[in-house]
């Protein structure tokens, strides 16, 4: 018996192009001679197809695909598929997977341990189901068990039943798991140790590809009774992986190194997400505006790797307070990415304004108008999206972000923010991956200049905001381990710091609520919301 | 014994302040001889504190307020009190009401039926607890179930246990239940249903105040244990109000009138949601552009009443495409409201940008041009917000939002979205009203005219979308009903305007997740959210 392993990629609610994949997939393992083909949990709907899921002509849909497109290819064929979906049964509605066979759905297995987190919300639309058991299937005993809880400590009990006397055990793990910057070993520890202590073959099989906010990073895995691994599928790309049977019953043949986890993988995650965003959606080109610094640089290097370099616009949009290193960085960025550009001093806009609406004329210096340089950036970038059918890059950073150091309507306009998920520190890091990959694309002096937002004369991050080094730690205790003030200063950092820091972050809920979609790509599934009007006061 | 429904006005988070509001309304009870004062769920937290909840620090201030502050008032004391709080037993946290009685916490009645949907999503920050049971107190069997389910059809038996064989049964219901626009009499009848199957006294505590997106509506109400109302506390402010514990057990001395859920409530609601929304964030003044169309003028109205015209700056934003009438409108209106005005033509600022951005240096009369203008606006209105220290109103209605007939950072920039949750026909009869209450403030024309939103030469709404008499049921039974198409074509309507419809709406989910808080006085908790790329393809 041979399996194969279909990690597809799949667009949330495009059932019929989703059924298509899936019948290539199944078409070519059945070519090959394969057994039983696995696609991972919500193969069908494709991850997470959210309040689509309340439509029931989207579930009769989905239903009727299986029953007219899917299972009949099985019919007279010695392959038989798993297939995640979403499926009625009895009028419940399941996150289950399918076992199709001989034409029909022989089996129906659905998912225990809902995944509650934004934005899969599986409790809102599915029934849990029951306990997973082996059943005999073929020579085998297999267990379909789906979603990632089975890997999480202490959860299998509850979610597998004891192992038969059968040898030759299987589990079967279907799973939606996006990236999560360095919990791949984690992961894969922790598949390993499950199929040792089940004396089970695990064939865990993931989804791939960009989903809005996620993205899906493959790297299925299929592991023999004794907690080997015997195959690691591509990260970030479908594949489609044969394992003979044999090959799960018998000791390893070869030792595999451990999971990739590095800064590559954060590149290679982001460049997917975007490449993904904008397919999903329709767009080939990207617009950013490029400020000679380091998030702007970093955005523009990503999205060149992701649509190719033909395909993104970087926009200068020189102030009166751009000192001409900016200007300059900026094109030896946009040369050495090989990306077009156009410049727009908004000199001139900022003027119309100020005469305007300033009492005498003249600039004030103050706030507003620091905004206001940001918004009027905001409105040229996207007149040239709006124009020329390009998404806008948003190019802001986590740090800036949880402090409220971007403004609404400007640096925080656009379609997709693609680094809004990363530390201002990891952003350094990847631009020195950047560097490396694609040589050195990003001018050394954008990496090691301090940070400005130049809005106004000689401005600095720093006269603002405690040093990166300072503020990423004191964010990543308050925003991910969720300890308080007293907490992180207990911790060896400031009090007077941690509690400004703090505020600003509480003062900031309102520009996150209308912040564009972020690539989720260390906080995963965790996503903060706080009262609007809740005020730290330390 | 004399009950005290104490109906108050928490902030969300905002633990010290709402012990000292508890403290005032509990002394308030105490000096009128209260036996037991009754307080709404969360009280203490304010309604809901969302991921407040993950810190610990959090959760152990108010264990230490109720330990320090508020268990004591009742230490020398015959007033009792039931309050509503986040709180720690055994390791869980529970939503859960106390009893304060002698000094202690005499009893934890932790919630059972969480409330999951956003922003509540309870079943991510607490623990569920059992099923209640009426317990001797005083005279008294007493029962407090926390929460809104309980009113359910089919939900009392899974909450609530048999009523023993007591005479004086009395059921508590400390509920944190966000106004719903014609919901007040169902709520209200299901209360009474409530009571006189459980031959129960039954009182309903809610909260009251705006929160955020949402507006608890107080309304809190007392019946017999016949299911007769006794009382019926004021919607929209904080009260307390008193019931003897005779009246409890007694036919009702009179019949009071049916519970209102006409529009002048919503006018109520969205008056108090402003209100609070403004003071909760530490603001008084508003900004808003006025067009001299009917969404604006609605709004400013409503701000008008909820902060004092002398708050509330309109901004007239003229465009080349404004016809003559819409500032004649829009003057009108302010004069009517008595509110301040300024006017900043944006035909200048549109030309600076047209003139470096347009090959041709000329206006191109596009989408990107449209949006241009919206956005201009937005930054005016900004820079007016950002340097008065005010908050931008944000007017637009939620067929338009739902069909994308709104420009992101232009005319949907802004604190807080006034209408956002209504349809535009809603919209119309929120005028009448607003004019009826008001005098006629809003010119009669603005409400007549055919709508447009005035960014190319003669341009009205209904060039790119059905007439809103269509469009709005149809929003309806594909937002609120989730039927597909084929079920909405049944209900007759045209097939080609349901699919173009529907698509619309599937491709403006990028524009509603940078959409502005909206107070959501229509479709409560049930906020849709779809894939950032699905497109409905019908």
């Amino acid at each position: 018996m041979l399996f194969a392993l279909a990690q597809i990629n799949p667009a949330a609610g495009a059932l019929k192009k989703n059924a298509a994949t899936i019948r290539r997939f199944y078409e070519e393992a059945q070519a090959a001679g394969a057994g039983l083909v696995i696609f991972p949990e919500m193969a069908l709907a494709g991850g997470p197809p959210q309040d689509l899921l309340r439509y029931s002509s989207f579930t009769a849909t989905a239903e009727r695909l299986i029953r007219q497109e899917l299972a009949p290819l099985t019919a007279a064929s010695a392959t038989a598929m798993l297939l995640g979906t979403a499926y009625r049964l009895e009028g419940e509605l399941y996150n289950a997977v399918l076992l199709l066979e001989k034409g029909t759905v022989a089996a129906v297995y659905p998912k225990a341990a809902l995944e509650n987190r934004l934005p899969f919300r599986e409790e809102r639309y599915f029934s849990p189901g029951g306990r997973s058991a082996y059943e005999r299937w073929g020579e085998l005993a297999m267990a379909v068990v789906t979603g990632e809880s089975i890997l999480q400590p202490g959860r299998g009990k509850a979610l597998l039943r004891r192992r038969p006397k059968e040898k030759q055990l299987l589990l079967v793990n279907p799973v939606a798991s996006p990236y999560r910057y360095r919990c791949q070993k984690q992961r894969e520890k922790a598949a390993a140790a499950l199929s040792k202590k089940r004396r089970s073959a695990l064939l865990v099989v993931n989804l791939v590809g960009g989903s809005g906010e996620f993205v899906f990073d493959g790297a299925s895995l299929a592991f023999n009774n004794r907690g080997e691994l015997l195959h690691r599928a591509a990260s970030f790309g479908e594949e489609i992986a044969y394992l003979p049977g044999d090959a799960l019953f018998a000791p390893a043949a070869e030792q595999h190194p451990a999971a990739g986890e590095g800064i590559a993988t954060l590149n290679e995650a982001l460049s997917l997400g975007i490449r993904d965003y904008f397919s999903k959606n329709g767009f080939q080109k990207a617009v950013l505006g490029l400020s000679g610094g380091l998030d702007s640089a970093v955005t523009a290097a990503l999205a060149a790797e992701a649509l190719g370099p033909e395909n993104v616009l970087g926009v200068l949009l020189p102030s009166p307070y751009s000192p001409p290193h900016s200007l300059e960085d900026a094109r030896v960025l946009a040369k050495n990415l090989d990306i077009e550009t156009q410049t727009v001093p908004i000199t001139p806009f900022l003027h119309a304004y100020l005469e305007k609406l300033n009492r005498s004329g003249e600039p004030e210096l103050d706030l507003a108008e620091e905004n206001l340089q940001a918004r009027i950036r905001g409105n040229i970038l996207m007149l040239l999206a709006n124009r020329e059918r390009r998404l806008l890059l948003t190019t802001g950073n986590r740090s800036e972000l949880a402090v409220g150091y971007c403004t609404l309507y400007g640096d925080m306009a656009g379609a997709l923010a693609v680094l809004a998920d990363l530390p201002k520190l990891t952003v350094y890091e990847l631009a020195r991956e950047i560097n490396r990959r694609q040589g050195a694309v990003i001018p050394e002096r954008t990496i090691t200049k301090p940070p400005s937002a130049e809005l106004r004369p000689d401005q600095l991050d720093e006269d603002s905001l405690p040093p990166y080094s300072i503020l990423d730690p004191i964010l990543q205790l308050y925003l991910d381990e969720a300890l308080s003030d007293e907490e992180i200063v207990a911790e060896g950092y400031d009090a007077a710091v941690v509690s400004r820091v703090l505020t600003l972050v509480e003062r900031a809920e309102h520009k996150r609520r209308q912040a564009a979609p972020a690539l989720r790509v260390i906080s995963g599934l965790n996503r903060r919301s706080t009262p609007l009007a809740y005020r730290h006061d330390g």
